[in-house]
Parts: C-alpha cells; sequence; structure tokens
C-alpha cells in the first residue's frame, strides 16, 4: 500500500517508519527533518528496539509525492486551515484519509475539503519526542483506536487497522469514533493542560493532592461533557480513576503541550479546550475549571 | 517618634523613607541593601519627586536596634515565624505594631506572640519595586488604610494614621480593619494570582474578554467569601467593577507575585490564598476559581 504522511512530527515520523518497516511504500512530506532523512534516513530509538530506516522517500511538496492509498494526518491541528493545501494532491478517487491528530473537529474539517466517506479517525495513545533531525525517540505506548466518520465505512476502518496491525502497530478498529476522541480528552485536557501552565510534569501533579484532585475534577468535566453529546456508550466516571492510575505509570513524562510550551511552538488548544468546551456547553455542561485552564492557557501564550 | 522597619523590601523602605523624610526617627533592619545604606543612603525615586536620604540608621540584628515606639512590618508573609526572633527586642511597654504585609492572618499572629492591644493593621496600595542596592523605585500609589486589631485600640490607630500622614503618606484610618483586608484581597488574589500563573501583565488580561470575565469572576468569589465572614459592612459586587476599572489605569504593571515568580522567589500563598480559602470554606463559600488558581501556583512554584 502507498501511504502519505502529511505532518511528519513525531508521532508522523514513527508511525509511517513502522508502516514502512512492515513492507508498505511510505513518502513522508518533510520541513525540519528532509536534508537529514535524504542523507541518513530515519532512525527509530524504541525500548521495543531500534531500528533504522537507510532509505525513506520524503518530498518537499504534496505534488512531488502525487497521489497515495492512504493519507496519514499527523499535522499539528492549527494548521488544519492547510489542509486543501497539503492534501489534494494527495488524493486520487479511492484514497483514504486517517487523521491521527488531537482533539475534536479533525474528521469534520476534512470531510468537508474530501467528502466524508473516506475519513478515518484514529486516537493514538503515543508518547514519543522528535530528536536530531531524521531522529524519532519512541518513549512509550503507541496504541491507536482507529474507526470510520460515517458509521456505514466501517469497513474500510478494519482494513486499514489490519494494515497497520499487520506492520506491528498495536491498532484496534471502533466502532465509536467520537467515544474515543472524548476519552482521549479525558486524558488530554488535565495532563497537557495543567502541565502546560504549571510546567510540571505528570509525576508532579500527581504526586499532591490538590493538585491530584483538580485532574480528577477536570477528566469529570471531560466526562459530563462526553455524555451530553449522545454517544453509542456513556464513558464512566471511574475511567477517570484507570486514567489516572495509568498516568502514574508515566513518571517525569513532558505531555506534548507543556515541550511545546517550554520550546515557544503553538499550542493545540482549539482542538484540545476550545471544541470540547464549546460541543460541552451546547449540551448544557459549562465544564468551568477547563473553561479556566483554557482562558489561562491562551493568555499566557498569546503573541503579544 | 522612634519606628523600626522589620522585611525592608520595597515597601518597607519606601514608607520609612518617607517617615525618616517626615522628621522620624527610624531605623531599618537590613540584610540585601545594609552595606549600600550604610555607604551612600536610601534614594526613592518617585513620580511625586525624587528623594535622597543621605544618613540612614541600618542595622543588621533586631538587637542592635532595640526598642521603639512603632514596629513596621513588611516582611513576606511566608517568614512569619520568625516574628518572635525579629521583633521582640525591638518591643518594649507601649510599643505598637503597625504590619503592612498582605493577605490574612498577620495581625493574629502578631497578637499571639505580643498581645492584640498593641496590634495595628494596614492595608497598602503600593506599587513599588526594589532597584539597586539602597534606591527604591515607586511607581504609583501608596495609599494605607490603618485599623486596629482590637476596635476598642481605634484610638491608637488614629495617632499612627496621624503620624504617617504627617509625613506625606496618604494614610485613613478605618474602623473595620477585617473588611479592608479583604477589599484587598479581591484585587490581589485575581491579578496577583493570574499574573503570577501566566506571565502576563494587568493589561493583558484586561484586553481578552475571557480572561477580563476570570478576573471579575474570582473577585466575585472573595467578594462572596467577605461576606459570609460577618463584617460590619458587607463588601458590594459592585465593588469588582471598579477595581477592573482602577485596574485599567496600571497598564502594563507586574504584580509582586508575578516578579517574584520571575525571579524565582518564594509566594505568599498561604496568606493570599490558602488563608481565605479556608475562610471561605468555614463561612461555606467553596471559591473554586481562586481553590484551582491557588493549587497551580502551588504546583508551578514547589521546590522539587
Amino acid at each position: 500500500m502507498r501511504i502519505g504522511v502529511v505532518g511528519a512530527g513525531a508521532l508522523g515520523l514513527y508511525y509511517g517508519a513502522l508502516l514502512q518497516k512492515g513492507g508498505n511504500r511510505v513518502a513522508f512530506l518533510l520541513r525540519r527533518d528532509y536534508e537529514a532523512i535524504r542523507e541518513r534516513g530515519l532512525k527509530v530509538l524504541s525500548p521495543s528496539g531500534d531500528f533504522h530506516l537507510e532509505t525513506v522517500e520524503g518530498c518537499r511538496t504534496p505534488e512531488e509525492m502525487g497521489t497515495v492509498d492512504l493519507v496519514i494526518v499527523g499535522l499539528k491541528t492549527f494548521a488544519n486551515n492547510r489542509f486543501a493545501e497539503l492534501i489534494t494532491p494527495l488524493v486520487g478517487k479511492d484514497t483514504l484519509i486517517l487523521t491521527l491528530q488531537n482533539g475534536l473537529g479533525n474528521e469534520e474539517a476534512l470531510a468537508s475539503l474530501f467528502g466524508p466517506e473516506r475519513i478515518l479517525g484514529g486516537v493514538a495513545f503515543l508518547c514519543s519526542n522528535r530528536g536530531t533531525p531524521g531522529v524519532v525517540h519512541h518513549l512509550g505506548a503507541g496504541k491507536i483506536l482507529l474507526g470510520s466518520l460515517l458509521p456505514a465505512a466501517r469497513g474500510q476502518a478494519e482494513r486499514i487497522a489490519a494494515i497497520l496491525g499487520a506492520a506491528g502497530i498495536d491498532c484496534q478498529s471502533v466502532a465509536d469514533l467520537r467515544k474515543a476522541r472524548w476519552e482521549k480528552l479525558v486524558w488530554n485536557v488535565p495532563f497537557n493542560g495543567l502541565c502546560a501552565i504549571t510546567l510540571r510534569t505528570v509525576d508532579d501533579l500527581l504526586a499532591h493532592s490538590a493538585s491530584r484532585d483538580l485532574v480528577r475534577e477536570i477528566m469529570l468535566e471531560v466526562i459530563a461533557a462526553a455524555k451530553a453529546q449522545g454517544l453509542n456508550e456513556v464513558i464512566p466516571a471511574t475511567y477517570a480513576d484507570g486514567m489516572i492510575a495509568f498516568s502514574e505509570g508515566l513518571g517525569r513524562y513532558r505531555p506534548s503541550m507543556m515541550i511545546d510550551r517550554i520550546e515557544g511552538r503553538q499550542l493545540e488548544l482549539d482542538a484540545i479546550f476550545g471544541r470540547p468546551l464549546t460541543a460541552g456547553m451546547e449540551g448544557g455542561i459549562p465544564m468551568p475549571q477547563v473553561r479556566m485552564l483554557h482562558t489561562l492557557l491562551d493568555i499566557a501564550t498569546l503573541a503579544r
């Protein structure tokens, strides 16, 4: 299968590398890593085993890449206004588009440009960082819950999940993509938000009772908003406890939004806070602590 | 009148300098500024007129200072556990103690050591920063609302207010010191807290509708908690609007807690957040946004 990776950050490079290692023809749309990858290939450093792809197809423009069978979108969500420009040249009659981006609204934005029937969404539970150009650090996890935007297209989601699975990616197809998105938000909203505003790691937040309580309260606000979305199945409040227990294992983990803030990069505030807040409000769930966190991050990072 | 200033930061140095200029004999308990002030005196740079005191009595220990008529306490509140050590040598039979510190609990802590009848409290609305050693920058304002801890001691508060007034300090005696403390908190809690966590100045917070709303909501939480304290007179909700209008005039002002955080100094979290939260809880007012702000600042600044 010919696969095009658009938005080759840590996530795009990592999954793309696994897919190429698994026998697919993968092309990466590259900016920062273009020269390094053309010269030295792509190296993945991982607790599951390091590997090195000596020859990697890197493209500077989507026109150079041309049409593919599957587009994997790993762009930061604030670049979603570039979907048409970056993805249109990759889309042929039967091309599927899989977004592995964070937060809400990505599938819908792609559907409005390319039609809903070809849109898949994957919720990735991946801990990874970019290293020097041409190097990706896989820190842990990596599971993907994969679903189709249209329930009728579930067969396509299962087919792509099988291709990812064959490449060694822990990938499970899900009937309710929206529920999976909201479940991811239960983690992303408190940990990305609180770590980014306090510049403290996950273990620091969990080590103190007041901030641990705050993490849990924010999770419960997200769960309440999810419930108001009329998902096929409700996320139980105990899901928060499970997420906290899972997070205990992450230790000194720095969520991506914290790293982005430290490095002065733009944050994905709309996808992770703004859209869930709007969805909550529309469902009659005000989410006061999420709203305050959003406001603080917005002010803390606004350009002067 | 012989006056001893304990805690000679920007506030202690500024008011002490005015009192000396006004004819009082003022001694300062000094650490950082000791050498500079012994050599070059104390310089105040102010929009109301710069002045320079060539000879200033600086002491390294309270024993060296000995008893005074009035102790002015300008210590950071997290140093309140040093009250006994620093103030006892200054207190004679008729010595009065005036705390100009921030937040709640300072008068009570002094009263428990030195008796309530000699304790006065002043709520200072002062914008000042320390400059190089021996230099204080007065940026604006400077009014003090001064009251006695015991209502019966109001005469003493009026006498000290008159002495401060004679030295050119805008000082007004108040019947209800607790109300004045809570009124100051209406400003301190949102602006010190939000500026310190976001590292943005007062004008940035007021320029954006979401953070401006957050400022106002936090003010209303403080006002509700104040109401539950059974003050002689209720602080009306419109007080928040007045405080916001006042704050518009501060421009790019950096509240002291923001500066302290930037410079890596300890923050006065207990006096400004912890004690008001406890008082609110005891009055049945939970203050959720103040609580969240306290938690964020606590985590952001905890020693590792």
